[in-house]
């Protein structure tokens, strides 16, 4: 469905399973066996999921190697990033209302206190 | 589908219309209508984009005013940002070895000179 690269990404990355391969990944190459192992999960399953990371650019498997060892390709996480950091003030504000907010509650009850 | 808070926010972040809408949004609090125009959509098809916004938390709906204006709500993405930061090193990397292979291109070659 999402066609352009930012989607892409941003769409590979919105799955748990995904991101733990990409955290496994990000300790060194691994067979796709070793990527199922962690997950109660068939291998087909897995597959699917690294099909997905793959067409996102986000892996790479070697065609060389017998166990095609899968690779992390983490570039196109940097527009991503890129997206999220020109909305980083508004995040910080609404951490600073947030942080006023319950002051402002402390004050009216100093036995509410944070725990 | 998503049901973790940072899949939920990653997915709803997943489509150029929804983050044309919150684009919008950081310049300031909109109507429905207003959203809609920019946009050859229809106003079923923007509240559509609207309700996956709001259930990801990235937008709220004032429920006072006649027209409930929407508001961004930045603060799920600040875990989307940490979770890509942590990723910065390798994708600082991947563009590393791009520029070498571009350098050891332009030693072999001085004519291919990046433009």
């Amino acid at each position: 469905m999402a066609t352009d690269p930012l989607s892409q990404t941003l769409s590979a990355l919105a799955d748990p399973t995904r991101r733990a391969i990409l955290a496994r990944l990000a300790l060194g190459e691994a067979s796709v066996t070793e990527l199922a192992e962690p997950f109660d999960m068939s291998l087909p399953a897995v597959s699917k999921h690294l099909k997905v990371l793959e067409h996102a650019g986000l892996i790479s498997r070697s065609k060389d190697a017998q166990w095609r060892p899968c690779r992390l390709e983490a570039a196109p996480m940097k527009e991503a990033a890129a997206f999220l950091d020109a909305y980083r003030r508004f995040w910080e504000e609404s951490l600073d209302r947030l942080d006023d907010y319950l002051q402002a509650l402390q004050a009216t009850d100093p036995d509410a206190k944070p725990n």
